[in-house]
């Protein structure tokens, strides 16, 4: 049986006793988890492959069928996957990468009539590396909302890392999502040593610029130990769907759409605002029908009833600020003219719009990202995108008279913050004139 | 005596001991300073404002002249500053100002003709917090380089905190450059405490969204921790300045424009990368020249001896490849044709072409950012701009026929990935016509 909680959201004291509990679920750093991580780091730096074997030895039993997956295993594996299966990867590959083309960002040429050049190039970085769980986590359209976008940056090479299925072998699905993606290498290694492979090189696994990819808590302890050593993606927390909704949403659509979230993890959310009690009650019905038949029964039960809650208010007004509050990862609004929210809703992910935008469809399927800002940080981070493969840089060309005009300024506030020597860089280009 | 040491680029050993020793300057991070941020970081997010100043009293011995800077004690700093530099500021100001709109990255809509709309929205974050350092290192030129993009991303308040001057009142250039930037508010709060009530916010300082801006370690230990409550620029680690010079480079310019990196800090490193050991030698002797007149003689010694270098080579590419290598925050090239290395130059924050484009140019003036990414970080890190102070996110609006063509697609990938509430979602919209 699942109780989502009700709020009455001008109860502020029960409000925001809710919004604590949600903040709670993002876990304190693990001391031990810690400590072995950055062992297991420092052992793979110095020791290479072969420590990297030994760990996956020792964790998992057994060494895997490659340590590199040959080319042409990912191509048979492409050769036998259902072609529907394949045939939905190559549509939803196409919308992902629509999308982010027009993320696109250019550099800039600034020239004056003066001889003076300002500018900035964007690149994209050289070699990105990117991790996909194995197991029951063993994700195709991860791939696909890493790999696409990297692409599109100009990512020169997108190394996989990957852990085998139990009897050693990669999982297909995985590879059929690397080969259609265009990854270039897959490597059979998971857990905080394929991190640490990836951030100092190995002899085989080639050194990265950046580490993206979800991952269990070791391979997130890698990650942000070796921030800085490379670049990574957010550390993904424990994520939201918030669904506002009106007396013409459908009970059936909020129900399945908060279920779709919940059963990703027990320590998922999903809240409905809502400016209709009676809408609610049907929601709460709908959810303990539907969840009869849904293999993640268990889960959803359990997220619902700790991390779940309907927020009653009476105005859009009202919800909007809630869904302004929460910063969801997932926003879906089922109201009246939806459309005339977004201008107002200003932290959130991805913002589904409509009764037939249903959060799988952003998922999989729709074009947007779907790695995305959770646990409230939506009110200063970003989705994942083509940016996030690029790196800027600026430029500067200056002419001995545009330098000449700029002199005292320079000298002036450099002398100010007492740096001479900076002052001293600019005069001495002009001092035989001077003397 | 200031003597550089030499290293033959083809000497690999060589070469790679030195990029060793470049990399050890990161400094660990220091557990006792840790533990005494975490602490102070508790402290303040429970007990507020009188928290931060019980610290300032403890750490400084007094109270500063205001808790706020009142604002027409700011107008007042301004009216009564010396007019050159009033007007040196503004000048700057309108170089970043004009360079740094350049940069802003407009959202987009992609409406399909059959009712699907799919978006990005890009905005300004709420609130920006600027940590100002006092004492020595009060620099007006990185409230300039902070302030300008994020008012140009359309930040809403920009809070700075700074502490005071040793008698307690606030530094007068600083309030100048805040008045002329238009930051918000200003709180005379220096340290980890004021990182801390940023982050949380207290009963007077407003909870930013984003904290930036350089400080000491226990300023720089408190973003790192606090890194996810909020957002903050990178952790700049010791700066470096890679000047590449062929035999038509002035050695006088060389060497005054290593030592104005070099001024800096003691970790920070100069480094000439040239085809010309002739020059190489004048360079030396002009270093030990020029020198003699710099207030920070003491600093550029021992940086210049211990972290600065000669690496001879013998062609532009090797040059370029050498750049590529250190990756460098700043990057001069004075060498014929500047411009076309451009191209090949893969890994700098900031580039410097030409015998004019001297490195504290760009510090104060030209128009690029001078918050770059440090220590070897410019493979993969970027120079502060406009959209450091933005976030994204995007928007879906799908029709019913849109979401029926895709379900098939949707649900069999959903069911590969075992995630049966993500296919329901979809499937229930289309429940009652199927049955």
């Amino acid at each position: 049986m699942i109780t989502m909680k009700t709020i009455n959201a001008s109860d502020l004291a029960q409000r925001d006793a809710f919004f604590t509990s949600l903040d709670k679920r993002t876990g304190e750093t693990n001391q031990r988890v810690t400590e072995t991580v950055s062992e297991i780091i420092r052992t793979v730096k110095e020791g290479g492959d072969q420590a990297v074997k030994n760990y996956t030895l020792k964790f998992d039993g057994s060494l895997p069928e490659y340590y590199e997956v040959p080319r042409d295993v990912i191509n048979d594996a492409m050769t036998e996957a259902d072609p529907a299966f394949v045939d939905a990867m190559l549509n939803a590959i196409e919308n992902v990468r629509d999308f982010h083309q027009r993320q696109v960002q250019e550099g800039f040429i600034h020239a004056l009539p003066n001889g003076v050049i300002l500018g900035q190039r964007v690149r994209g970085l050289e070699r990105v590396g990117l991790y996909v769980p194995g197991g029951t986590a063993a994700y195709p359209s991860s791939v696909i909302m890493n790999a696409v976008p990297a692409k599109i940056a100009g990512v020169k090479e997108i190394i996989m890392v990957t852990p085998p299925c139990k009897d050693g072998t990669p999982n297909p699905d995985i590879l059929v999502a690397a080969g259609l993606c265009g990854v270039d290498r897959v490597f059979l290694s998971g857990g905080a040593q394929a991190i640490a492979a990836l951030a100092y090189g190995t002899e085989e696994i080639p050194k990265v610029d950046k580490i993206v990819g979800p991952g269990n808590i070791f391979v997130a302890t890698a990650k942000k130990l070796l921030y800085g050593v490379v670049d990574i993606d957010m550390i993904a927390g424990p994520s939201e769907v918030l669904v506002m909704a009106d007396e013409t949403a459908d009970p059936k659509f909020v129900a399945a759409d908060l279920m779709s979230q919940a059963e990703h993890d027990v320590l998922a959310s999903a809240i409905l605002v809502t400016t209709s009690a009676e809408l609610a009650e049907k929601v709460q019905a709908e959810i303990n029908r539907q969840v009869q038949y849904l293999s993640r029964k268990e889960i959803i039960e359990k997220s619902m009833n700790e991390y779940g809650a309907v927020l009653l208010c009476n105005t859009r007004e009202e919800a909007t600020v809630l869904a302004n509050m929460v910063a969801p990862e997932h926003l879906e609004v089922l109201m009246e003219s939806p459309m005339e929210l977004l201008g107002a809703l200003d932290n959130a992910g991805s913002v589904f719009l409509g009764a037939y935008a249903s959060e799988p469809l952003g998922d999989y399927y729709a074009g947007p990202n779907h790695v995305l800002p959770t646990s409230g940080t939506a009110r200063f981070f970003s989705p994942l995108g083509v940016q996030s493969f690029t790196k800027r840089s600026s430029y500067t060309y200056y002419t001995k008279d545009a330098l000449h005009a700029a002199k005292d300024d320079i000298v002036l506030i450099a002398n100010k913050e007492g740096l001479t020597a900076h002052a001293n860089a600019i005069t001495v280009r002009f001092e035989k004139e001077e003397k």
